[in-house]
């Protein structure tokens, strides 16, 4: 998973230094590398990358100096098995028709077909990521406008893209005709912005205008923000659902649904769906605080921030010595026992994707003196991978695809585990199920004709 | 404010680790400096001491390789004015009768007069802090067994002062007759420990065992816990209400009493006292939220976690650009504009300092849509200054002192705003009022009477 | 000006550890950046590259621990305008028939007419270095072999380059038709070695074999080294003698003559063109000291080491104050008045470039009380700039390009200023005037015949 | 070993620079730590520590911004056995009569008893040095004022001490009355400085005025430099012969004599006091490269730089990896071969320890193609530790105290070995035999009359 943020401004200001803070607010989309690449008045291309957090990977006073018409910024998610500089984003190339950079969040599935036959054609890659396989199929067609070759580029793609170009001093945003990850445009005075989700605009006091549509490109510059659709028929939409679960920001507003609202209406229909007596409800920190708000409401079972969490995890790194493992969980986490001693406890989280955390704060709250703990899941198994950028485990690693409730109700051991389902996890964000992606819930990915990869 | 650590292994085993793990646990106490001081097998004292949070100040790795029976730790707080390497803790030093090392959470009130008298004596001082007085004290008394200097010099301090003490390979720990500052005592296996508060037992898996109490001195050596009392009669105890207010994790007991369940009595007691209509409860992230919880309970009005903090802040450090400033508390705040549209709210704060931070948050929230903002405070107005080691801005800058409540109103744009009395706060720590310092509300500080300082 | 290292054992022993170690002794032939490309065993190729000086661009110990058959290394000159590290090198790409790198030492005088043909062609740049356009040449050519495509690449190019390259698990070593940047052959046990100097052999315990030849190309592995031509008929060699003059250490051995030894030659031939009556000769230290130790023995003049460096210089950054600028040179020389007060002083530089050094240097040596300052060049005027990767001023800069000797002499502020003719210093390194390059001096670059660029 | 530096200027100028570039210039008398200590004009003292070279330890940028009238500092060699921040230079106390702080050179021989009675007294010590001892002198003299207690602490003091010492807005400087360690006083415009060695004037522009005598104390203010005598009869002075030797810089000026010439005139009796044939003489780099010169001088053989050094040694960190361990010294430097083969070669040190170097050296002499190795040491040989401040390693580990000199020859594999007498080292520097101190080539030590600590 990757966020990504794109800023133009006709005045040619501060835009850099909103990139930095639009993808600050987007520092939950992605830890491993973050990078920004700005249009020079000559119509090149200059760019700052690095690996880590936003403000260890760039420079925020060089970027408040530095100004520019349009700017795109990326960051990138870690993922397991190693993390390169030549991945971080946004990536640039100087090709016939000159400078273009690009940051891309999500997957594509036709990546490897067309990596060879761009090789074939005697092109070199510098970067394992997919991403770069656009960049090829643009400069292929170097006979063409730089937009042309792009739209003819995206026609090309499979899968999850949403995008934010520099084309000279053209901002160009796409996103995928399938609609898999979320792409927002803002607005600001005289500036335009695009940014992976909404909390992103409001960091800088830029307002929402509209989603991108799913095989929309926009295409921004000094006269106009134009409309253009990806010439594709995508037999039909699918939004991903897991970005409602647990992904975005609960301030952000995707595709018309605040991630908030959808969070805490999935705790309280999986109070009505999954009841049980308790004497009170707590949230795994921070991922299930929202939905045991819901639940809480929903079973009218008071809610207890009955688990603290130390506020120095994060900004501090703790040696994982021999102690610190025995210590375990501990080290960030401590239940409250006062609260907890004597009582049936319904504790809610948002996904369980391994086990292993849920089982250490069931044991946990356990010993904290809790008599009962059940746990509550504000979504539904996960049992297959996600192809389109969500980082999710193999199958095998995924504990759920290997066992049934009971199996997991005893493995977490928990005196009782349910799940919402995935009727109610669709009515919970309340958008027509048929433009929904549950691949990773259900196992129904998107129809991929076969198709030759094509120059 | 500071925080304090001890521990004592016959067995001589992790204890350093250990230390630097209940600092971490004790790091909201303080983060311009930590500490550790240990015993070596000769009797003599090592130290390890830097600047900022402790796992930037302190070498886990080399701590956790270390081994001694006994250890002491600090955390200190950034106080306005300057931060000095030569004040942080433990204090160390050599003198007649060998090493010794102590740690102080506290500020003493007749620090100035015995500086003065142990300087005309020879003495030179190296730090600028009140703590160096009590090893002056000590070295001065050197024909005394070094427990007996220890104890009386400890007679002759006034004002707050809970210490961990390292004495060859003994451990002690007082707190003054006044009880100012909170000190537990703890135990694992054959290891005991010392805190200030208990969440730094709960991370390394020790029991509280009890509360050293008032003008108590505990000796902690391979064959006892004995326990001895500071030759003092204080005419009263005077244990801290701000610890619970607003200093304290909320996962600590302290003298007793559960700091969650008194934080959340005193929102469920301010909404009883001061109830207003509102649609959503919702607290200033984080100091707010568990009274907020109790209040929304108290009124029977739904919360909500309506404010998200950027889950980065205190990771990262953005810079103070003009832009930065511009945008203000948004970089790392965000109000969720979907469930405050058209609202009445309710924001619950801990406490009213100086007033900046409540107005910049009721402007935010009636930005983001709301109808009505109320504000309630979970402690009386503070209008005066802490002497007992609390870092309170001066009177001047207490904005309580300076205006009535109807003039707070207008200066934090609130439609209402209300305070918790002093008697419902102390109603909800519940320990006898009495025993209890609410001096930074009242004025009524610890009766002194007038003594020369003495050798 | 860039240092090549390239290293191949049977064995694949530790291989890499002896790249860094190699780079390491090539310190001096760049300072901007380093980096390491070696093979893996599944035929792909790895790298670790980064800004500075190669302990700080390079983790020897991860380079210690890993093994490898083939490996090569490349140090980058600082230049003006800016440093990128985009143009780091090894560059690596990943092309139709597998991964390659390549590091070059040189300057290509047809690389932008080549770019322009590849970009229209659908190439793509990442750096702005000359070198991409060899691996974008032989990705134009992926229906050859890889060592077909690179013998066909190289054939393409004019100008200098010093090159190594891996290509799978083969060692690559080129040099130019014209010869003009230096590459030597070693061998230790069963490992080969190719390095820009000798010296890099020396730390390494390698033995110097021979020189690559102009036109030479090398192909290392299991079974053999192999030696093809380059198919190009250079009309002439063009080997550098400013390598002799400064670049290059002086315990090095280039194309059979000893830095060492011409450059103590130049001091002796300089002392006899040129002799002044003086009481002691010294060297600007440290690039005129063996020069100075050859005019001493020449001239039969005493020579001291009058002027003192700062041994802390280089390893301590001195920020440049306002203090700082004024007392200017003598922050890092101190001339010894003792042994310069009423002395006539001969200095000897290796030579003069921009002049400012030598005028700053003259003066300080009057003001320690020497009563005359003869400055003695060891090279004729530089007065054209080279085209051919030593990083030379533009022509404006080059004062001797502007000025006459009397004028020159006047600047710099010296009693008498006289340079080694060109015949003293070709004669001094002793290969045959024909096969040298002298454009920094006379302006006769080498001859190239227009041609259009070809893939 | 340590470095010294204090000035004083009635305009409060840049003296905190000054200090800085002072103790730059001095870096080689002490690696360890760094630290500057400078008056407040409310006569406080404030100071600036750290460990490592001066550029890593103090804040140039910010010295350079703060004015002041008085500052001094302190470089301290790097001991064996640990290096600890307490123990950094200048050590700053605030006491009875106000803040003193204080920078010395030189090991007291009666520290111990004297600290001793301090303790009792209840003097608390923080450092493991000697100098602290000087300060609690003070501290308990506080019913005089402070230059009469300073002066009353120095005359107890036995051994070696060069001190800068700041007493509110004075800057005073003293030298035992044996004058073991040098110590100039200098002068620019209004401004007075004190530095152990005169190249630390020379780099700030000022003028050596003269030595400060041994036994004298000046003191400087607003309005005069007083010069007092510690009432002590010193029998006869200890002028340190080493410093001439090693340890001081070429271009200093110690007692009236250059080091420069000292050293050169030590190659010069050497050659002639142990004449051997041989075809070239050079330098161990870089500690004997003047007594070389000398000796080819003296000897009529050609000196070469035969020997080269990597410039980058020093900056550079190359990790002690096995593989390094293998090659040795020749990671730092080279012998050319083309000059050393076949050639019969002196090679000049300036003194023998442990030999190790020595040995490493000759056979790597031997190994470059040389067909006779011979040492010369401009030293005689060094048989007992110093216990006047430098750091000796013990009897067992000094190598000459152990064997004679045949057994030596063979232990460093030369053809020949010869030290300088006794006799020439004292008439290559020039001053009275009976000032200077050859302890640790004689085991001559000062005369000590026992003595009781005092107070």
């Amino acid at each position: 998973m990757c966020g990504i943020f794109g800023a133009y401004s006709p005045k040619g200001s501060s835009v850099l230094e909103e990139v930095y803070l639009g993808l600050y607010a987007l520092q939950h989309r992605g830890q491993e590398s973050a990078g920004i690449a700005w249009s020079n008045s000559g119509g090149t291309i200059g760019a700052m990358k690095g690996m880590g957090l936003v403000h260890k990977a760039l420079d925020q006073n060089a970027l408040a100096e530095m100004s520019s018409f349009a700017a795109i910024g990326h960051v990138r998610y870690s993922t397991a098995g190693g993390s390169f500089s030549a991945n971080a984003q946004p990536l640039t190339a100087t090709y016939a028709r000159g400078d273009v950079a690009i940051a891309h969040n999500g997957n594509l599935t036709n990546a490897n077909g067309t990596r060879q036959l761009l090789q074939s054609r005697g092109a070199i890659f510098q970067s394992t990521g997919d991403t770069e396989v656009i960049l090829h199929l643009m400069a292929h067609q170097s006979h063409k406008p730089p937009l042309d070759a792009l739209l003819s580029s995206l026609r090309r793609l499979r899968g999850a893209f949403s995008l934010a170009v520099l084309l000279g001093n053209r901002l160009v945003a796409a996103r995928d005709p399938w609609g898999f990850r979320p792409l927002v445009l803002g607005k600001r005075e005289d500036s335009w912005y695009v940014a992976s989700e909404s909390c992103a605009l409001d960091i800088i006091g830029a307002k929402l205008v509209r989603d991108v549509r799913p095989g929309e490109v926009l295409i921004i510059d000094h006269k106009e923000v134009q409309s253009l659709t990806i010439p594709h028929a995508a037999s039909r939409q699918h939004l991903c659902s897991f970005e409602y679960v647990y992904f975005a920001r609960p301030d952000s507003v995707i595709d018309g649904v605040s991630v908030y609202n959808a969070r805490k209406e999935m705790g309280r229909r999986l109070a009505k769906e999954n009841p049980v007596p308790a004497d009170l409800v707590t949230g795994m920190p921070d991922s299930g605080t929202i939905a045991a708000i819901g639940y809480a409401e929903g079973a009218v079972i008071p809610y207890e921030k009955a688990v603290v969490r130390n506020r120095y995890v994060g900004r501090t790194f703790i040696q994982p010595t021999q102690r610190v493992r025995e210590i375990g969980v501990r080290i960030k986490l401590n239940p409250i026992g006062e609260i907890m001693r004597d009582k049936d406890v319904v504790i809610v989280d948002d996904s369980l994707v391994r086990g292993t955390t849920s089982k250490r704060m069931v044991r946990m709250i356990r010993d904290a003196g809790a008599t009962k703990v059940h746990l509550r899941i504000a979504s539904p198994p996960v049992r297959f991978p996600c192809y389109y950028g969500i980082d999710t485990p193999t199958t095998e690693e995924l504990v759920a695809a290997r066992m049934d409730l009971p199996a997991l109700e005893k493995l977490v051991e928990a005196d009782s585990l349910s799940y919402i389902s995935k009727e109610d996890l669709l009515a919970s964000i309340g958008i027509d199920p048929c433009r929904m992606c549950t691949a990773c819930f259900t196992g129904e990915y998107m129809e991929e004709k076969d198709h030759e990869p094509e120059l």
